[in-house]
C-alpha cells in the first residue's frame, strides 16, 4: 500500500501509532530515496518526543531487516552466539570476549563498527593489530567461523542498510538518544546477521547513551523482546559505565590490556565482565557446562586470539604502534581515588585522537588515555595519574580541560556501583 | 559566536529555550547552507512539539528579518496598511480589499503568494486575468503605489530569504502547523515589507490551520505582539472558516466574484468581511473617519482597482478564462442548506485543478467550484448545488468524492457561527 511521507509524519507528530503499512512503506521508501533526508529527521524527532509502542517497534525493526539480506549460519558445526554493547569508554570487551567463547565451542559472529563520539569502536581498536583488515566476503566469514570458531569484522553493506542509511542521519539531527530508534537499529542488524542467541551488554552511566538504570531497563527490556520474538535467545546485562573500564582508553592500548586479560592477567574489572558475558554467551547457546575462567587460564582462549587475528591477515607477535607524544598528569594530593568519570575520559581520549568527529575522520592508534589509578586506589600526590597519548601534542590542552573535575581524590575509598547491576530476560 | 546545529536540536528537544545568540546564529547558518535541510527540520519538528516562548518566537522573526532586505515606505505621501489572512477556502478577500483602502486614501502595498494545497493563492487568482503580472522591480512598486494606492505582488528574493527556505521546507516535513513558526514566518515578511499598520485575518474552522478559536486566538495574540514590538500598529480579526466565503473557490471565478463586490454587489458575506477588514486597516493607518462603504457605492473602489490590474498590465475588461469541462451536482433532496464544509469545498477545488500540491505545479485558470446555495438558504431536489468546473474531465472522480459528506440539507436553518467571531489588540 502506499502512503504519503508527511502524512506518516503527522501520524506520529500528533500521537497516534503507525500501522504496520505505514512502517513497511516508510523503511522502503526511505532506503529507496523517495522519502528525503528532511521528511525522515522530522519523524525521527517526532519518534524520539513521542515514543512509539512495542508493536510499532517490533514492525520497524522487521521492515529493516527485510530492506537488506539475512546471513545464515545453521550449516555451521557449532552453535552461534553473539554479544552487543552499547557503547562505553574503555569497552574492550569484545576483544578477548570472542576468542574465549570460541575456545569453549560456540561460534562467535561479531559484526562490528567503528567508533562515534567519545565511544571507542571495536574496528577501531583492531585496525591498530599491524595487516589486520576487518571487511571481509560473507564466503570467508563462514570459513573462519569454522575453522576458528570466532570473527569480528565489518558488517557489510548488505545488512540492513535501511538502518546504515538512517543511524548517519540521526547522528547529524539530535536523534540518536530515541529508545526505539536504538533498540531497532541494533537488533535489526543482530536479527540479520543470523545469531542464535545473543547478550546484550547495556551501558548505565555517564559515560553511556543511558544516562540512568530505567532508562537502560527500558532499552534493555525492549531489545529482549525483539530478539525473543525474532527466535534469537536474548538476555541483556545492565552494567556499569560511570567509571571506564580497565585503565586504557584508546586503540592500540586497549588491544595491549586485552591481550593482557588473555594471558590470565589484565585489570580485574575487564576480567570480570568477560567472564560474566561469557557464560551468559554460553548459556544462550546450550554450553553452560564448560567455564570460560579455565579457558583463560590454560592458553586456549589466547590460540584462539592468534589465530583469529592471523585468519584476517593480522600479525599478533608484532609491535603496536605507539603515539608519538605524551604528557603526565600528576596526582595533585594523596589519598584515595574516590571518583574517575567516564565521560571525562571518554571525551579526553577522543580529544587525544583516538575516536571521530565525523564518520570520515581517522583515527590514531597510538592516541588515547591511561589512568594509573581505580577507583579506591590510593595515589600519592606528585605521582603519575594520567597518562595521555597522541601524535600532535596541541591535542593536550584541550585533552586536559575534559579531565579537569573529572576525578575526585578523598579520605577513604566510597561504596562502587557493583559492575553487573542487573539482568534482564 | 559560532554554535552547532545538534547542540541547538538538542536544547529545544530536551525542552529547553534557545538563547538569542543561538536563534541568530542558526536561522544565518541555515540561509548560508551551513544547517543542512534534514537538522532544520528535526529542529522544526522539536519547536512544533516543545513549542517557543514570547521571547524565541521574537528573535527568531527578527533574525529571519535580518536575513534578507527592509522595505521602507516612509517616503510616500500617504500612509500604508496591509492585511494578511491565514488562508481560506474562497478566500478573495484581497482582490477587492486593497483598491477599497486605496479609494479611502491610504496605500496598500501587499506582497502576496501563490497557493499550496486547498487554499487558494491570491497571485494564482490574478494571473486569470489576460497580461496581468506579479513580479514587480521595488522602484515599480513604489510608483504603483504612490499613482494608484495600491499593488498586489509577489515579494521579491530579497524579502526575508530564511523564510522562504524554511516555508518550502516545512510544508514537506509536517512540521507546518506550528503556531511559532507560522507566526513568525507571517510576520517577518509583514515586518520586512515595511508597512505601517497590519491587520491579520486569523482564519478559524475545517477550512483553516487552526481548526478551533483556542489555537487560533493564541497564533493572533502572537502575532499581534510581534506587529507591535516591531513598531507595526497590528490588530487581528477571527474570522469563520468553516463555511467557505462567497458561493466560489477557484482561480477566474474568484476574480469575477471580486469585480461583483466592487461594483457593489456580491455575496454579504464577502462584502461584510471585505468592510469589516477595510474599516480595520483604515483605523490603523488614522483615516477610521471614512467609511468604506461609500467607496464602494460610488464606484471609486472599482475605479482604482481598475487603474491596479492597468499598472500591472493587465486587462480589468478582457474576459476570463472559462474551464473547459462542467459537471452540476444536484441536491439530492429539498429542504435547507444546513451546512456547507470549507475543507471538503477547498480540497474539491485543489482536485479540478485550481490549487497545486508542489510548488512548480502550475494551476488552471478557470477550475474551481461553483456553489449555489450557502447555509440558510433553501435548496429543491434535482436542482443544481454544486458546478465543478476544469479542464480535465478525469478530475471530476475525485473531486466528486472530496464533496461527499461534505454538506447537509435539513428542515430548517440551524444557528450560524459570526463571520466575525472576535477581535485581538
Amino acid at each position: 500500500m502506499s502512503h504519503d511521507a508527511v502524512e506518516v509524519i503527522q501520524a506520529k507528530r500528533d500521537g497516534g501509532r503507525l500501522s504496520d503499512s505505514q512502517i513497511d512503506w516508510t523503511i522502503k521508501a526511505y532506503t529507496e530515496g523517495a522519502i528525503a533526508d528532511e521528511q525522515m529527521a522530522a519523524l525521527a524527532m517526532a519518534i524520539l518526543l513521542n515514543g512509539m509502542d512495542r508493536d510499532e517497534i517490533s514492525r520497524w525493526t522487521a521492515a529493516m531487516i527485510a530492506s537488506g539480506e539475512r546471513m545464515d549460519f545453521s550449516s555451521l558445526s557449532r552453535p552461534t552466539t553473539d554479544k552487543h554493547s552499547t557503547g562505553g569508554v574503555g569497552d574492550k570487551i569484545t576483544l578477548p570476549l570472542a576468542p574465549l567463547v570460541a575456545a569453549c565451542g560456540v561460534a562467535v559472529p561479531q559484526l562490528s563498527g567503528r567508533g562515534l563520539g567519545h565511544t571507542g569502536g571495536t574496528l577501531d581498536k583492531l585496525e591498530s593489530i599491524p595487516g589486520w583488515r576487518a571487511d571481509l566476503s560473507n564466503d570467508e566469514m563462514m570459513a573462519q567461523l569454522e575453522s576458528v570458531g570466532a570473527v569480528i569484522c565489518a558488517a557489510g553493506d548488505g545488512l540492513a542498510p535501511a538502518d546504515k542509511k538512517l543511524y548517519a542521519l540521526r547522528d547529524v539531527t539530535g536523534t540518536v538518544e530515541a529508545i526505539p530508534l536504538i533498540a531497532s537499529s541494533i537488533m535489526s542488524k543482530k536479527i540479520a546477521e543470523g545469531t542464535g542467541a545473543l547478550v546484550l551488554d547495556v551501558k548505565v552511566g555517564t559515560g553511556a547513551f543511558m544516562k540512568d538504570v530505567d532508562s537502560a531497563r527500558e532499552l534493555a527490556e525492549v531489545m529482549v523482546a525483539l530478539g525473543t520474538d525474532a527466535g534469537v535467545r536474548t538476555v541483556a546485562l545492565l552494567t556499569d559505565m560511570g567509571t571506564p573500564l580497565g585503565h586504557t582508553a584508546g586503540n592500540a592500548i586497549e588491544v595491549a590490556e586485552s591481550v593482557e586479560v588473555l594471558a590470565g592477567g589484565g585489570p580485574a574489572d575487564v576480567v570480570e565482565l568477560t567472564l560474566s558475558l561469557a557464560r551468559e554467551m554460553l548459556a544462550g547457546a546450550g554450553r553452560d557446562d564448560v567455564d570460560p575462567a579455565d579457558k583463560l587460564a590454560d592458553g586456549s582462549a589466547m590460540d584462539v586470539w592468534k589465530a583469529m587475528i592471523r585468519a584476517q591477515d593480522g600479525d599478533p607477535d608484532a609491535d603496536l604502534p605507539q603515539a608519538r607524544e605524551s604528557h603526565v598528569v600528576a596526582a595533585p594530593a594523596s589519598g584515595v581515588l574516590t571518583r574517575l568519570d567516564a565521560m571525562a575520559v571518554g571525551m579526553a581520549a577522543w580529544r587525544l585522537g583516538a575516536g571521530r568527529a565525523r564518520k570520515e575522520d581517522p583515527v590514531q592508534a597510538g592516541a588515547g588515555v591511561v589512568w594509573h589509578a581505580r577507583p579506591g586506589d590510593e595515589v600519592r600526590e606528585g605521582e603519575p595519574l594520567f597518562t595521555l597519548l597522541t601524535d600532535d601534542s596541541d591535542r593536550f590542552e584541550r585533552a586536559l580541560a575534559s579531565l579537569e573535575g573529572g576525578y575526585d581524590i578523598g579520605e577513604a575509598a566510597t561504596e562502587r556501583t557493583p559492575l553487573v547491576i542487573d539482568k534482564v530476560g
